[in-house]
């Protein structure tokens, strides 16, 4: 669930006061979610979320996130735009933790991902992309590349006891992405922005059959945007059995190409990107099956649905191996 | 967290198609409640609250619930009103449970009980029991004196594992409870009807200092209502360390009164009915700690609160006691 913090009504009273938004009508803790506490408010103005930045957000980046939020709700883009308080900040402080409050998005995320989804997904993204090119302020992404060997690492002890060989097939896999990666050494430098790197369908809000919404802009950083396509492949083009959908991967690119079309390069990275992001998933998510304790409120994802993508990648050399 | 089933949009599309509540505009988990699903919907007409019956929840029972709440809301109680579909149904399935939509009800529960809310809550409760006595159908107290025993029972192996002694303790308390129940041989009936059952503070609604709204009714049944109020005594009127707040409890009297004053034999019977109350709660928490699994989505509530309780009615012998 996604309410780790409650917050007193008084409490409430008072951070509301701060705000231009009108009184208080009704308040409710959202189930969907996993780093923050979520809560949707309802004022005689309208509908907002109230969010707590739990301890996995780091605060000093919060003003990132906010402003590119800000920046791409302004460029047209739907996404939750931070209401600013009558002071002119976006950012507060709510039963001891940060908090902001932001704009009510409608749609539903899909529970099932049909093909229809995803050529108006991939549109979402390039939009994203292209709105994204003029928020200036640069976030490296802390899940990048160097940050995998030490998150093995950190694993290594329990990895084999998740499944038997992970550890020697995953650091095997390095040695098929990281020298391989593009813009280190003799590899072209594609091009780059800001990206949403989380876009899971729980993050993707649809209302009669468009995307209505995009969420959760706390993994948002700057980095390669095609890298953001390969998270994408990773999270709506698999199916339950860990098989690729080659119907769903070319929809979700010809989504986004009718809106920017990839450079040559950027198609030749994306097998190598794919990897990545899958390699990346799957280390977050040992990560936490390790180290999550049994009494948590929420229960981690199996890292093993983020090996058979690993896998599939690793066997495809070339993008036409992905049938685009 | 209370979803424990999720819905895909179709299933979603599906089921709100057999309702003339307009089309689809947002759908989210709401983090609170324990025995069932429920979600926030938003139509193109408003709000309203899907709640999917788990299976806690007997479904053949579920009729009376909704015809209570229905009948409640046409008497005027701000309680959830089922919403009948096409057909005229209020009950139908979605993602193999039972599911009904119900009418949103504005108001936050308050976090931290404060002595205003105590007459209100006092009002509202015996505006409740007016309001039942024309709803005719009785549903016994499924968790009344008759279930404490065996369901104490079930506990036997574990309860003084949660705490030394607790099992010789509840023993002994029950020859201070059950003989002494209204109703049981020599002793007077109460005054009867439609009660709550589980009016704990996230069941009630507040707004501008008014209750807004009672909801969650999957505890309500046929039963003395001078119960509700120990009931509510108890989870109201307790602080944090286990101390009863006088204060509180008669705010809470006052408030019931002035509504529906009790009889002579109501207020002789408050301490008895507190102390079974306290003993409802304890079993059923205690029930739930020795068997829920770790990874269970929602953390069992602790018992002990409930022995604290227990122990200042058993001390307290005559309605003096609690200072009305």
């Amino acid at each position: 669930m996604a309410v780790y913090t409650d917050v007193s009504d008084e409490a409430l009273e008072a951070f509301l006061s701060d705000y231009a938004i009108g009184n208080l009508v009704a308040f409710r803790g959202i189930a969907e979610g996993v780093e923050n506490s979520n809560f949707q408010l309802r004022t005689t103005q309208g509908d907002f979320i109230l969010t707590l930045y739990e301890k996995r957000v780091n605060a000093q980046e919060l003003p990132w996130f906010l402003g590119l939020m800000q920046h791409l709700a302004g460029q047209g883009v739907s996404c939750p735009q931070p209401v600013a308080s009558k002071a002119g900040q976006t950012l507060g402080t709510l039963a001891g933790r940060p908090a902001a409050i932001t704009t009510f998005l409608p749609g539903v995320w899909p529970r099932k991902i049909r093909q229809e989804h995803c050529r108006p997904l991939g549109q979402a993204l390039a939009r994203l992309h292209e709105a994204g090119r003029s928020y200036t302020p640069i976030r490296p992404n802390a899940l990048g590349p160097d940050a995998w060997q030490p998150l093995l690492d950190s694993c290594r002890a329990g990895a084999d006891a998740v499944h038997p060989g992970l550890l020697a097939e995953l650091d095997e896999a390095f040695t098929h992405i990281l020298p391989h990666w593009p813009g280190q050494g003799t590899n072209a430098v594609l091009p780059h922005g800001q990206i949403h790197a989380d876009l899971f369908p729980d993050n993707v809000f649809f209302l009669q059959k468009s995307v209505s919404g995009l969420i959760d802009f706390y993994f948002a950083c700057t980095d390669f945007l095609a890298y953001d396509i390969a998270i994408c492949l990773n999270a709506w083009c698999f199916e339950g059995d860990g098989s690729f959908n080659v119907t769903f991967g070319r929809q979700l690119l010809q989504g986004y190409e009718s809106v920017r079309p990839l450079s040559a390069e950027e198609r030749q990275a994306l097998p190598v990107l794919a990897r990545g992001a899958s390699m990346r998933f799957l280390l977050t998510r040992l990560y936490d099956w390790i180290n999550t304790p049994a009494d948590a409120l929420v229960t981690p994802k199996d890292p093993l649905d983020y090996l058979k993508r690993l896998r599939f990648h690793l066997a495809t050399e070339t993008v036409d191996g992905y049938g685009f």
